[in-house]
This record gives C-alpha cells, sequence and structure tokens, in this order.
C-alpha cells in the first residue's frame, strides 16, 4: 500500500493506494464517532457496498443507493442525501462515504460540507478517474440546468482509500479516459512521469496492479502540490486544465454523448500540444510525443470531422475562464512545462483548428 | 456613523452602523465586478428596495424578492436564489446582497456560499435581530422539515452595513424581541454594558438613534470577540447560546406560534439566572436584574404556565449540544460572566422548574 498526505494545516488528509483497502483495518480510524451513511450507485452498489458495509463492522450505518449518471448530478439527488441524514437523526460527528465516481464523490462531498454546516466524510473512489482526479482538490457539487458544477463547495474529506481492485471490474472504456488524465499530469509538469508513460504502457494497458498503483500515487501527488500551492484556484491551478478548454467545446459541439470526458481530453490535450507548436511556443517533437502516447493508450487524437471549426471555437468562446475576447488557454512550453496563455482570440483559433489536420 | 471591523484574517470584513448608510458611498466599495443580484422579501422589498437599487448606479444588477417568513426558508426557496444567479449568467465575480432579517440574511449568504463554490455577499440587515447576530459569526443556511438550520455554511460577508433608519419601521413587538439578544451581550461578558442598558432603557425604547448605535455597535463587537476566537464553534461560542436551551424548548413546547424568537430567549434567560442562583452557582441580585431590565424592557420573563416541567425539560434533553444524558446548559456566575455547564440532568431540571415561581 502506498500512503501520501496531502498538507493542507489542520484539513490535511491521508490517501491510500493499493489493492484490499476496503477492509475494517482501513475505514474505522477515519469515522467520527457517530453514524455513518454510505452513498453509492446502482452500478457500483452491487459489486462493493456488501464490503463496505461489512468493514464498518458494529459501527451505526445506513445506506442510500443513488441513481447513476451525470444526468442525476442534480440539487433533487443531493437533498435526498441530506433528508436521509436528517431521517437517520445524524449528529455533528456523523461521516458520510462516499463509494463510486465522480458523480457519487461531488454529490456526497457537498452533501457532507452542507449538512449541519460541514461534517465529516470518506471517499472510496471506484474509477481511476475519480482517483487521479476527484480525490485531490476538495472541490464538491452539482450541476444546475444552466451549466455543470454551479453550486458546491471547497470541503476536504478525512482520507481517500483508493484500493485499485475495484479497477478491475471497471470498463475498459472508463478505465482508458481516465488514463487521460494521469498523462496530463505528466504533461503540465512531470516529465519523467511522462516518460515512464511512454515506457510502460503496456503494463497500464493490462491492469497491472503495481504500475497502477505507481501511476495513480504519481498523479495525485502532481495534483497535490499544484493545488496545495493554490487551494481556492486563484492561479496555476488552472493549469490543471489543460485540454480542457478544447475538450469541454467538443463535449459541448457534440452534446455531451459522443466523448467522455478524458476522451475529450486527450483530444484536448492534443489540440493545445499542436496550437502550442503552430503558434511558435514549443517545438517538435512535443506534439506527436502527446499524440503516439494517448493513441498507444487507445484514445481518441483528433477532433471530429462533423463539427466546424467555427463552432469549436465558438463554444471555446463561452468558456467562464474567458476575459473580455481573449481565450484563456494552457499551453504547453515541451513536455512538463505547461503554462496559461491568454493572448490568442476566437479567429486565431479558428485559423489553426482549419489547418490542423490531426 | 460607527465601523467595526471583524478581524478573520483575509476574510476580514467591516460591519457600518448608523443612520443613511443605504447610499452608493457606502454599498459600491464592497461589490465584485460581476453583476449584483439583490435578495429581499414582499414586507422589506416596498421600504427599502428602491433606495437600494439607486445606490447601484450603473452597475449591473437584477431583484428577488422572496414570500416573507421563516416557513419559506427551505432548500426550494434558496433553489430559486441559484436558479436566479444562472439565468442572469453571474459570474464568479458577482456580489449578492441580501436586505430583509434574518430568514433572508440566512439564505442569500448560503446561495453566496454555494454559487461557484462560493461568490461575494454583502448583509443590510433591517431587524435588529439580524443587526446584533446574523451581522457577526458567517452562519448561513436553511431549514430541513427534521429541525432548523440543518443545511448551510459558514460564509462570511464582505460588509455588513447596519441602517439604523430602518428600524424605524420595525413592528414593536420585532424590536422588543431584538432587544432581548442585546441584553444577552451584557449578561453573557460585558456587566458594564448591561448596567448601560438598565439606565438607558428609555432611550432605547424611544429607538433614539444614538442610542441604539452604541447599543448594535457594543453587540456585534461582543459576539465579535467571541466568534474571532471560536470561528468554527468548538468551543466557547457556546455561550453565545445564553436562554436559547430554555428557549428553543418554549418555541418547541408552544408550536413556535406564541412567541417570537427573542421573546423565547428572553424566558430563557431569566430561567438561567434563577437556575444559577437555585444551584448555588451565583448569587442574588443575579436573577432579579436580569428579570427587571427584561420587563423594563417590555419582554415575557416567564414560561408558559400551561407547559408542564417535564415537557419542558423533554424538549431541552433533545437538543442537539447534549452529550449522553447531561444537559448542555449555559448558566451564569454574575452579571457579564456565562459559563458552559454539564452537570445537570433532565429530573433536576423539572425539580427546579416546578419550585420556580417566576
Amino acid at each position: 500500500m502506498q500512503r501520501l498526505v496531502i498538507p493542507l494545516d489542520e484539513r490535511s488528509y491521508p490517501i491510500l493506494i493499493g489493492p484490499r483497502l476496503i477492509t475494517p483495518e482501513h475505514i474505522l480510524p477515519y469515522l467520527g464517532k457517530g453514524p455513518v451513511l454510505v452513498v453509492s450507485n446502482e452500478t457500483v452498489a452491487p459489486l462493493y457496498l456488501q464490503a463496505v458495509l461489512a468493514a464498518l463492522e458494529d459501527h451505526p450505518h445506513s445506506q442510500l443507493v443513488l441513481p447513476d449518471g451525470e444526468q442525476w448530478k442534480t440539487l433533487a439527488t443531493w437533498e435526498r442525501i441530506l433528508q436521509h441524514l436528517a431521517e437517520m437523526g445524524a449528529t455533528r460527528d456523523c461521516t458520510l462515504i462516499a463509494l463510486g465516481g465522480g458523480v457519487i464523490g461531488d454529490m456526497t462531498g457537498f452533501a457532507a460540507a452542507a449538512y449541519m454546516r460541514g461534517v465529516r466524510f470518506v471517499q472510496i473512489p471506484t474509477t481511476l478517474l475519480a482517483q487521479v482526479d476527484a480525490s485531490v482538490g476538495g472541490k464538491t457539487g452539482v450541476n444546475l440546468p444552466a451549466g455543470k458544477n454551479l453550486v458546491g463547495a471547497f470541503h476536504q474529506p478525512a482520507a481517500v482509500l483508493i484500493d485499485t481492485d475495484t479497477l478491475n471490474t471497471l470498463p475498459q472504456r472508463e478505465f482508458l479516459a481516465g488514463l487521460a488524465e494521469v498523462v496530463k499530469y505528466g504533461l503540465i509538469r512531470d516529465a519523467e512521469f511522462f516518460s515512464w508513460l511512454e515506457t510502460n504502457q503496456d503494463r497500464l494497458l493490462q491492469r497491472e496492479a503495481d504500475a497502477l498503483a505507481f501511476a495513480i500515487h504519481r498523479s495525485c501527488a502532481n495534483k497535490a502540490e499544484v493545488v496545495a500551492a493554490d487551494e481556492r484556484e486563484q492561479g496555476n491551478r488552472a493549469l490543471l486544465n489543460l485540454g480542457h478548454t478544447f475538450g469541454h467545446a467538443i463535449e459541448t459541439a457534440t452534446g455531451y454523448t459522443r466523448y467522455l470526458h478524458g476522451e475529450a481530453v486527450a483530444i484536448g490535450m492534443c489540440l493545445a500540444a499542436a496550437f502550442s507548436e503552430y503558434a511558435g511556443l514549443a517545438r517538435p517533437p512535443l506534439f506527436t510525443r502527446t499524440r503516439d502516447l494517448l493513441q498507444g493508450l487507445g484514445l481518441p487524437t483528433t477532433p471530429p470531422e462533423d463539427v466546424p471549426a467555427a463552432t469549436l471555437a465558438a463554444h471555446m468562446r463561452l468558456d467562464k475562464k474567458n476575459l473580455q475576447d481573449r481565450l484563456r488557454l494552457i499551453l504547453l512550453r515541451e513536455i512538463g512545462d505547461a503554462f496559461i496563455d491568454d493572448h490568442y482570440n476566437e479567429s486565431q483559433i479558428i485559423e489553426f483548428l482549419q489547418g490542423h489536420a490531426g
């Protein structure tokens, strides 16, 4: 088992990474004295809920199984968690356990942030994406009809238990989409890790336990360093959005049905690398190394041909991180060296996209 | 105008107290660059909303007028604020202004805490209770069917503007209920202020502007000192609940319809003073001074005769601050010296209440 401490003064917490973590030994130390509510979804509960409940032993607990999917990440579903806590008579010393992917983690975390103005919660993320992304940073929230994650809170967990065994049941496409976020950390700030990923891609694709634990640990450690320096997202935390401005535009233009988030981010990272070379900010082989690794990991690397460049660029302009007419982009100087750039406008992006063959 | 700074490191904020504060000069400095949403209710909006909107001048803004009353302090009403912000396209640099009493302040503050994980808000409290209580401490929230303030956040305002002119339109009964909380600060920790209140009760009852501004300032300053030492409510902040354990039991036993909160707290403070003498923790004339001041301010000082002592004590046992079978009480050693006590149980309270003639 690997252990990583996220240093946030009195809100510091450990991330445990390894096989067989859903045990009393690893869960009980992080609970409050009051009752526990385990929140999961209809996909994950049949696989792991009994193991979590068994690990709670005699600790008083209850469970809530929610429907699975981003469309349920709403205030109405979140309110079900709060009502369940109130009906349990849960006191300030209660603990919520989030057992599932990012949607369950975000909603349960926000319920923990708001119930009695803040109670304890423990994350057991069961998707690779949630393990390397949502487990660090303390962001919780739900969607409004007008946009994703428009309501939420910063609320740090008491602990994150990343049981790598849970990846054995993850569908292949979701697993690969999670790898896109792993690659992201190498690209942003860890050239050595990027090289390791190039060398070890087959071990990852075979879901070899040691390789996965290393990649997850290194991803969380990188994210933790970025977040620790910028907990409230005022500055360099924006680097974590590498590939996301292009990626969100692709997701929006294709109605959020064609690509998983990680797949869109993979394409977005290729575009960011290509644009960095196109704009003379970086030199080859930045783009080809980025594309080859992502391709090797079975991820898409070119934008959908049926979406016009102008449409993508228009969606990018609406990104909430922009200032006036300049687009805020995360670009690359080289592998492991990302930076925030707001020199380019919509028409320059269109020109680039029209010339970019992928 | 008086000015008081609540010291909370990077979240410090000023409280301005005085007449004629709803002006551009006092409001504009505390707004973010983005749009403003003014949230008020159907009682307060006809009196002061136009003045606030006029003070915003050219700053982009919108308004939302909610129904008045504690029964509207729900997640559903809170969600209306969030939806309104989303429909405005409000960005992270937006500002919410809460114009009203405690319900409007608590709901608007919680909306500001949760929208995009936290945006700026300014409080313009228009009841004496909200001015001396909700303006310090950063507590925001809404009720669930199972209990009051079960959902919320700690979120500090950017500024609190206490325009004492707004008290001129406050109904007499609400005004007096607010004075109960003013007396509370004297009783807890400020014997000099208590004596000032004894001497100046007629000036307060005549709503003399200078006397009100002094009493509000001194109340906020006392609360601020307690809160600054205990922002997250781990210890001595509980002293602020003087009179509230008895008071909540009285409110619950009478279905929240017979007494205003401040009236129940006035009775509760008399009972706390009487119990302190009864238990040998304090000496006369603690109780008679407490009762005489509250009576002089037109507040009730004896529990309802139709509620049996056992009923009140049972409601006290259910208070969420208790530990096991001991009741957590705030008691007094003398005027200006309150402390937390958990030596007494339900049957001792019943014995006291049965013997207490008021």
